[in-house]
């Protein structure tokens, strides 16, 4: 009872003073996301005349919160189709943005004296922007319908998903001292297997079972059940050591494809509203005033280098990757901030006893300062876009515009461009199938493991246990073997009739066409064969086992081909279902 | 981190089960409520396989906040024109009721060989019933609007009210032993004091403040006004050790005469839904399924005797108080459970160290069973009143009917009734009134011993402090002092004109009547101006001083008499605009 009061005693005085100063931010057309910061600073234990709240820690549990749900509505809003037309542009900038960063962080670091581990984490802590702060920006502001701010969010996943493999790097790093590509490699491809894993299970089952739920007309219930979901998706994403922000937009990015989205809107908003000001009053919660006057030159420096640098390095990377030069401005305006990563890493730094103290408070004071400045840099973006046109003497003008032309002309067009089309789709296919395999060795493995002593109750011979795993998954990912096989055919086939011609083949063309489609599949599914091997590590039978299942798997194959293409053919108009009703709507 | 990851890990594993088992359970046509607490048997840590959360109290605390957005959504659905309208069925019911119970339980306690604070605790467990699971179940059943239910609302209210007496009476007996009656009436009296000035006070700032942020048309700022102001009253209120779901409902009845009612409600229904849920499933959790086993006796015998207790005791009552059968019926076995008032007592016991250790799993258990029956309980009232009307004999059937026609024969009709209606409004006007006063003079006496310090040191004579102190709250009460004697007046006329017959009195009517409507006022303000001097209590200056101020104060009504009268009346209008505002709503 008496935690419970405590607890609604913090709550009273976040909601109270956020409301005031909120009112007040509006009411002089100011962001209100920096209404719901400077609450933070008034309540904080920084401040005069003395901390407001009793129990900081539930506060920044509830702050968590407030991440999860507004990745959850960012993901809710997003949609697949735009990211793969946003994706290479993003992938440009953020690359751009966080090799360019890094750099200017490490040495800003060393031109202050600090020892290299330092400047290494500064480098880190500047790399990556604040999504959560970002979108809530472009919402105010009313741009996040707007087509740049697709290319913002796209940068931003990728961003997420490179901060993950930093993660790994510096954990490396400063644990051994020197740089391990091999893990990182490994970090990165394991992420990528799950975030396509996740997303063609989660679009097979999830949009399914809200339609089910929303049958019942009761919001109560569809809440409940979207809840459970997303926790529920955060929590394996967390036990998998990826960010819970990642998650959060996952599943929220999986039930954007399903029917009741505008229910499930309308029903999370309130949650999010409510969590996602108690997130931006905790920001205010750890900024130090005092903090900001003893490290004030480093401070000042860094916040300055953040702005800057990012508005030119994620800027330039847009307009190299194609973007015209006002959605590039607006672009790297949009990101010229760092947050809520710049504090894991700062954390990460401290918990490894590789950075000195000071490092935590200045990535704080940044993060805030930069926060302050974000709304009205998007707001200046425009503007300041117009008055850099105007002064640009021409010939710089006229080379910018040669670059953009340069680059149009290189996208295909015509009839490669439709060839170019249908192989990309192909290869798409290919990889998303080879993907699903991969996770159902990795998945029989590791499950193989959880449940060893059980199984060697049963089965002592770890062989035979093994040839019964193995094959398992192999039964399993048979539907998707079929498929990878017959998308490889196919893309032969469309290769042989382009690259053979009959001028330089004559009358030999058909036969070597056909011998490069039959030929082509099968050295390629050798190698798939290979991979696999490769990837089952514990669950692999000795050879002469494992002869013995593959011939099974072919005589089972050769009876149940037609029905092995039926299944994988079944979950693929799901898929498309799920797809097509989205687009109704879009 | 660490911390968050187990918070988000309970919720996943609460929204999921919880989901799961509530979609089940809706399938199969029983009510969703079940479904929760279902849904926390099966989490608990007294169910196999183990606990599936890992921090009970975080769990505890939202479900806590589920109480709140509970209160506070039924507060906003409650009008309290309909309160008044109930107001006498429902206290005498909840009399009957809590009067019966705790004899009940009292009495059980004993036939079991409990000792008597063990069966003391007991019968105050039984005597209150719960308002969550009553507002949840009759929502689910799609009763919330009929007219039994506003009678069941009234009920329930009255008896958060004497429950709040009976935990000050609980404390008291258990501390010394014997019973302070002095003390029960004070603290009734505090509360009906404080209800009356919050309610005042809240309805004539609230819904102004909430209509001037509706108006910026933002669902966020709405609901973190709406977040601030519920909660910080729920504090004020938990401050002063009232319950915190009367300071929910309290401050949701007063936004209920607020403009933006509609927009507030959505907003919270999500959030009430979230926390509720939650709330529900602490319920369950706290089911242990072998104490039902260890105890089984006494929970049986409790169970049934809180099942027909309170369904006869409460409907005895309503009838009594003028209900039909039918009615009477469906609030009776609307209150048959027990639930968090239960937890609370039997929390007090323990805390005092004056009740044995079971108490609180057979509280629990009881709890819980009682609250499975009741959503069945409410289904059946109306099959089972047709059926005891078909068997029960003429005569007692006739006798019943007699009863009702003999209590509204008691109702005042015609001439009379208006006049009844007339004096009754002007007596509550001048009880409003004088609680106001009363107010005052309290919270002048409370903020004077806060600033003694401040105020010491620049006005040493305490004498001359008190002298401003009184002052000051008496200038503030002026305008309601004012009312009061202009009511007593017409009041005392209206009587004069009544009582006082031609038909007796002849020629000296007019100055009978004259001398009663001028002598009675006076002799009450006297009457006012020695209770306000029992209230100021160490702010009352000496006598001689006391006598100026009053001299002071005479000359000041001679010259702003028409003034106060103006300031009250716009107070007034501006309270009878809110409420009217709602009536063309409602």
């Amino acid at each position: 009872m008496q935690h419970t009061i405590g607890f609604i005693h913090d709550l009273a005085v976040i909601m109270l003073i956020a409301g005031i100063v909120t009112v007040l931010f509006h009411r002089f057309k100011q962001p209100v996301v920096l209404g719901y910061i400077a609450a933070g600073v008034i309540i904080g234990p920084h401040t005069p005349p003395f901390e407001l709240i009793g129990d900081e820690t539930s506060i920044h549990t509830l702050g968590e919160l407030g991440v999860v749900f507004l990745m959850f509505s960012l993901g809710l809003e997003f949609s697949l189709r735009k990211l793969v037309k946003v994706g290479a542009t993003a992938i440009v900038a953020a690359l751009s943005e966080i090799v360019l960063m890094l750099w200017l962080g490490y040495e800003i670091g060393r031109a202050f004296g600090w020892k290299t581990m330092d400047a290494l984490f500064l480098g880190a802590m500047l790399a990556i922007s604040s999504t959560t702060i970002i979108v809530k920006a472009l919402d105010e502001l009313g741009l996040k319908r707007e087509r740049f701010a697709q290319t913002v969010f796209g940068i931003l996943i990728v961003e997420d998903i490179l901060a993950i493999a930093m993660i790994a790097l510096l954990s490396g790093i400063a644990s051994s001292g020197s740089v391990d590509a091999g893990s990182v490699v490994i970090t990165l491809a394991r992420l990528m297997l799950f975030m396509v894993v996740s997303l063609v299970l989660g679009l097979l089952l999830v949009p399914r079972l809200l339609q089910y739920v929303a049958r019942f007309k009761r919001d109560e219930m569809l809440l409940i059940t979207v809840l459970g979901l997303c926790f529920g998706f955060c929590l394996i994403v967390v036990k998998l050591d990826y960010s819970i922000a990642l998650g959060a937009f996952l599943i929220g990015a999986i039930m954007a494809e399903s029917r009741p989205l505008h229910s499930i809107e309308r029903v999370v908003a309130p949650l999010r509203d409510m969590f996602s000001a108690i997130f931006f009053v905790t920001i205010g919660l750890m900024l130090d005033l005092r903090a900001l006057v003893d490290h004030a030159g480093p401070i000042a420096v860094i916040t300055v280098a953040v702005v800057f640098g990012k508005i030119l390095t994620c800027g330039l990377g847009t307009f190299v990757a194609g973007c015209d030069g006002r959605t590039s401005m607006r672009v790297g305006m949009s990101v010229a901030q760092i947050g809520e990563f710049s504090f894991i890493i700062a954390a990460l730094g401290v918990s490894l006893h590789v950075t000195s103290d000071f490092l935590y408070p200045v990535a704080v004071a940044v993060s805030a300062l930069t926060t302050l400045f974000t709304p009205y840099l998007i707001r200046a973006a425009d503007p300041l876009t117009q008055r850099i046109a105007n002064i640009l003497p021409r010939p710089v003008v006229s080379l910018f515009s040669n670059y953009s032309q340069w680059l149009s002309n290189l996208q295909p067009t015509g009839d490669n461009a439709a060839v170019f089309r249908v192989v990309r789709n192909i290869v798409l296919q290919i990889a998303i199938n080879l993907a699903l395999v991969a996770a159902i060795f990795i998945g029989v493995s590791y499950f193989a493991i959880r449940i060893d002593d059980w199984v060697n109750a049963r089965v002592p011979d770890e062989r035979i246990q093994n040839v019964l795993w193995w094959s398992a998954a192999l039964a399993i990912s048979m539907p998707f073997l079929v498929a990878i096989y017959r998308k490889l055919k196919s893309l032969a086939l469309l290769l042989a009739e382009i690259s053979v011609r009959p001028a330089v083949t004559g009358r030999f063309t058909t036969s070597i066409r056909y011998a490069l489609a039959e030929l082509v599949p099968a050295i390629a599914m050798f190698g798939v064969f290979l991979w696999v091997v490769a990837l089952s590590g514990r669950i692999l039978p000795p050879v002469d086992l494992l002869i013995a299942v593959l011939a099974c798997a072919a005589l089972l194959l050769v009876v149940l081909w037609r029905w092995f293409v039926r299944v994988h053919a079944r979950l693929q108009i799901v898929l498309r279902e799920t797809f097509d009703h989205n687009q109704d709507h879009g």
